[in-house]
């Protein structure tokens, strides 16, 4: 979530929701599952779940007044714990206190076309609608660059990485893909250290011709000098970039020895997405839910403003007069009632036959969801007053979050600069104490 | 300088010649410059130099085979040490080792027009002229972006930052120039916690009048509210942005209780162009040295390669046949003498004389010339191959050099996340012991 005002009960069922019930979810007990050895201890958790407060994204578009970011970010995280986000189960973070995300995004930026990002629809889409914003900017077109080095940063060796989004991010997710895909292919092939011996310089000969070059190109004095090792390498790499990595490696599949010098490390994993049920859920207004619109209710309402908010919501606009019949299909108290009502024996049902046989008015109906509401309400928002009495507490969480965080994040990054630069191995070539404490 | 291949000749009279002078220049003992309290003591260096190695900058253009980078970023250094770039007086660094860099262009990427890295004149022609790598990518549009980043993270309070370039590269400065002030301008605005004290309440009052803000929009109710306090900074930073905060505070001037509540603190320095004299010199063939064409002496190269190499140099054209008088004004050979006889007496008259009269032929011209290349190039390449033969020891330098400049760069790093989004101010508000370690 980008920290640029407070979230409403249309980011809790957009998202929210759905991050409680990931963070809650155990594994069946006794399962074996993959990336595990031993068989799943009981209440296990499912996912190791990362949440974060995008506060660098927040400046994609409001760069040019920062004053509320820092504020903003104390709320959202309010807003988080008040949802049941569980700092004991779910790492929650700030973006920018992870500043391995901008040296990640730096090195994807290096591989990502600009064509890929001029064509993404919600891109084009903002730099016409949005009018009072000057989106023009290097920034806001690499806003998917960061969001991919954001996901993919997370990749854990061996293990899937999803993306729990709706249907409207899955374009996203999929151009995420397609970036860590580029950058895998051109960081995933080495060689390994045997390829150099000279007892393999035979299956190393082939390799070379296999990937179409001229052996006389190459000084093949044992023990092979850096540069030889190193034009080996590049043109391997140059050859199977051309190809494709998969159909060289198909079409070379039978020499197995001088397969076996290649060794293909995945540096990123390709993010998956986890398509989320949300829920409809229209403003009050019908429109679509959004503070900017004034047709919310946030997460820290009171009751008195929810009744009075509620009252004046819009309806069935075809049911003029009390005694017109309405269709509950086309109205946003219905979809608000499918929400708050469904625990009520009976609610849902009084609600359909009523309306379509006008035998309620939509005042009654409304006061019996503003009811609901107000109770489903009442645990989010005593979680919230809580906390917000409490601002240290929320910010050393937040603090202790962005700690495990940097901590993964940090491995990653290790992996990703020995994968694009190779200093660990340089090093060790080197000698001993050239190695970095 | 980029890794992306040993340094030549043409880089030593290009930058590192003014690089080391910079580095040994020293203050006339005695005088009382401005950053300095106490008059200058014997020796005290003129500036305080940072050199490096711009081991990203190389993955814009060579991001699909980065075999030789770690390998070419060693070579460099020791270019670099040859040249006589001394570790005890300037601060030599690697990129990559001070990811702080990168935090801070993704910073900048928010502020930057694409219109203005679009027109970028070297952007366009490096698109239609280099065929064969494809640079349609996110990364290499950010060039001056990234470039701007590495200049100014080593801004420091009231001094000026100086970039020794040569002429080519006097629009890349102003680009920076121009991204730095478009970065300072939307934080560089501050409220002093006084404006916030209820005496100050007619002043602030006034401010907000002043900037076109009306009162009835505020909620006066002291102590202020953080929303209020933030509507009060939003407001005054899109107004004086929006006029201009020079304009704004001229304008204003005049009621100085008011203009006191602000306080308007530069985030980072403008860089300045220092323009550095460079020497013609042309490659072996006349047109511009460079190692992909072939035509460059290297500050490794051998006696031997000097000697063949320099023998088939261009010379004058017109000067077809041994009897022909020449030009050395047009020659190349002349060019190159300028650099490496000027300390033999006699030597240029000799050459101008025999040369327009067709005393001397190219070949002994050559050969004169030849004799004071090597003679200059001995001590440069003896100290190439010391440090050849010792390359823990160039690693350990340029560790130490990463490890010093890293320290500046996070100073910098502080004001400007300050600046950006004020967690250190907001911290304090939340009190004690919310502020971070």
């Amino acid at each position: 979530m980008r920290p640029t005002g407070r979230l409403h009960i249309g980011h809790y069922f957009g998202a929210l929701q759905n991050w409680v019930r990931l963070q809650n979810e155990v594994l069946p007990a006794g399962r074996v599952v993959a990336q595990h050895a031993a068989p799943v201890q009981s209440q296990e958790p499912a996912y190791e779940c990362f949440y974060f407060i995008a506060d660098w994204h927040a400046l994609t578009s409001d760069y040019a007044d920062t004053s509320a970011v820092a504020e903003n970010t104390l709320q959202i995280m309010i807003d988080y714990l008040a949802a049941g986000l569980d700092p004991a189960k779910s790492v929650i973070f700030q973006q920018s206190a992870v500043p391995e995300h901008a040296e990640l995004h730096l090195l994807l930026s290096m591989v990502t076309p600009l064509g890929w990002l001029e064509r993404v629809p919600t891109y084009k889409e903002a730099l016409e609608n949005v009018k009072d914003k000057d989106l023009h900017n290097y920034g806001f077109l690499g806003y998917p660059v960061l969001q991919t080095a954001d996901i993919v940063i997370y990749s854990k060796e061996g293990a899937p990485l999803y993306v729990p989004v709706g249907e409207d991010q899955v374009s996203h997710v999929e151009l995420s893909r397609e970036i860590v895909r580029r950058f895998n292919s051109f960081y995933e092939l080495r060689l390994r250290d045997e390829a150099f011996d000279q007892s393999q310089s035979v299956h190393l000969h082939r390799l070379l011709m296999l990937a179409g070059e001229r052996l006389e190109d190459y000084l093949f004095e044992y023990p092979l000098s850096t540069e030889t090792k190193i034009a080996i390498l590049s043109a391997l790499r140059r050859s199977t970039a051309a190809e494709g990595l998969e159909n060289f490696l198909e079409r070379i599949s039978k020499f197995k020895e001088s397969v076996a010098l290649l060794s293909v490390d995945r540096v990123l994993a390709e993010p998956e997405v986890m398509l989320t049920k949300t829920p409809k859920i229209p403003g009050l207004d019908g429109r679509k839910m959004s503070k900017s619109y004034g047709n919310a209710i946030t997460l820290s309402e009171t009751d008195e403003e929810i009744r009075k908010k509620t009252k004046v919501m819009v309806t069935d606009p075809a049911r003029k007069r009390r005694t017109d019949p309405g269709n509950p299909d086309v109205c946003p108290v219905y979809d608000w009632h499918k929400l708050f009502s469904a625990g009520e024996p009976g609610r849902l049902e009084w609600v359909r036959q009523g309306c379509t046989t006008a035998g309620i008015g939509c005042i009654e109906c409304k006061d019996a969801m503003a009811t609901n509401l107000i109770k489903w309400i009442a645990p989010v928002r005593e979680r919230r007053v809580k906390w917000e009495k409490n601002p240290k507490g929320v910010l050393e969480i937040l603090d202790e979050g962005s700690r495990r965080a940097r901590v993964v994040a940090q491995g990653t990054m290790e992996r990703v600069r020995e994968a694009v630069f190779g200093w660990g191995k340089k090093r060790k070539e080197i000698g001993g104490s050239a190695a970095k404490a």
